[in-house]
């Protein structure tokens, strides 16, 4: 299977130079994942190639123009039925692990729309089908191009084949709705400072309860949020083993 | 002012081929801001340059080495006093706007910590002072290089000048704990789609009422949880004037 990621972009560089290294380049060899970039530039018709004007009704920065964009779009056409295409913009709804693991199973084709400037023309989102805008996080950004890349690297890894030992994707952080405990390697004391005697000790069952107590505990105080939703939804199993 | 980031990564370019592009190369042009590189790499002494190794205790996936990344570190020293050191991870806390918009004012250097593979050894926290763990989003990444750009992106945008109109920084997404409202630039209409009429008319006090209201209908909608915060403060400065 390969899972194909098409990007509207006016910097392709960006795209490029990113996936063609490390593990999502080698999942471009292996052919798990297919990146095509396509510029809205390459889609104008005036002589200047313009690609943005200021905003109607006043305000600094400039907006993605509807044409180049919906033309960039339209050339990938056709796409798979329901393709989505994901419209980066602070005010989408938050990218999250649920969505990276889902997509990877439901799409084999997505489409990232890259805004520069202040952002695109609203009316791209009624031109073009299936637009959802989507966020990575509360802030903002001169461009699309890096939440594109963090929501193409997190799909990627659920990929089948692309990160090669299935194990560290399934002992993620937020897998089990935790966040991870810490890791150690050799050396064994480095700088005075030792690991903890449990690691060392080859006893199973008493690693993973030391792991599940770190997780807990480092879960806790960095995000009191994820803490109780933990603890409803282990509320909720333990109603529903109940009625059964 | 240049605010200097160091960037403690094994894969370099995925940090100067985004950093030497658009706004971000401009700004080093400018010298606003400085992007540094270090490889922790080439702080190896063994002859096979091994940067990670199996983690104790068992489970998948590769943990970088103390050694390496302790000395790539040291190798930035003398730092000014208090640089903090952003160590990349699911597990730390949430990056936001307003952690971006405070660095900007604060420091003059950030370190930034690159993990890739499963993660660091947790020792390296304690070996290097001033580790703060955070992170961009409640998603996984094959590495900390994606995360480091968004935040270094966030914070450049606050350093003076390297966004060249101050008004499009101000306007953002955040800045008054909504989301942003829809932007229209030229045509009037494109394929029978029309801008709202009040965008046209001129009237900026007409113009500024439909903006907020759009806001307020689009944090409504999207994030309840902004929206709810919004209400909050806006309720606590009512009762804070009542007080004077």
């Amino acid at each position: 299977m390969t899972v194909t990621f098409s990007v509207l972009t006016l910097f392709p560089e960006m795209i490029t130079s990113y996936c063609d290294a490390s593990i999502l380049g080698r999942a471009q060899r292996n052919q798990h994942i297919s990146v095509n970039v396509v510029n809205p530039r390459d889609f104008t018709t005036d002589k200047h190639h313009r690609v943005d004007e200021p905003p109607y009704g006043g305000g600094d920065g400039m907006v993605m123009l509807c044409e180049p964009v919906v033309k960039a779009y339209e050339s990938l056409l056709p796409l798979p039925e329901g393709t989505p295409v994901l419209m980066m913009s602070p005010a989408g709804e938050p990218f999250t692990y649920r969505h990276a693991k889902q997509w990877a199973q439901d799409y084999e084709h997505m489409v990232f729309l890259c805004g520069h400037y202040e952002g695109m023309d609203a009316r791209i989102n009624q031109l073009i089908p299936n637009v959802q805008p989507v966020s990575v996080g509360d802030f903002v950004l001169t461009g699309g191009e890096l939440p594109a890349l963090c929501m193409m690297d997190a799909v990627s890894r659920f990929v089948p084949d692309v990160v090669q030992k299935a194990g560290s994707v399934s002992a993620d952080t937020f897998e089990n709705g935790l966040l991870e405990y810490p890791h150690y390697t050799r050396p064994a004391e480095y700088r005075g400072l030792k690991v903890p005697d449990v690691l060392l000790s080859g006893n199973h069952a008493a690693i993973d309860a030391w792991r599940l107590e770190q997780s807990i505990g480092i879960t806790q105080r960095v995000r009191p949020d994820l803490w109780e939703k933990y603890q409803e939804e282990k509320k909720l199993n333990k109603v529903d083993k109940k009625k059964k």
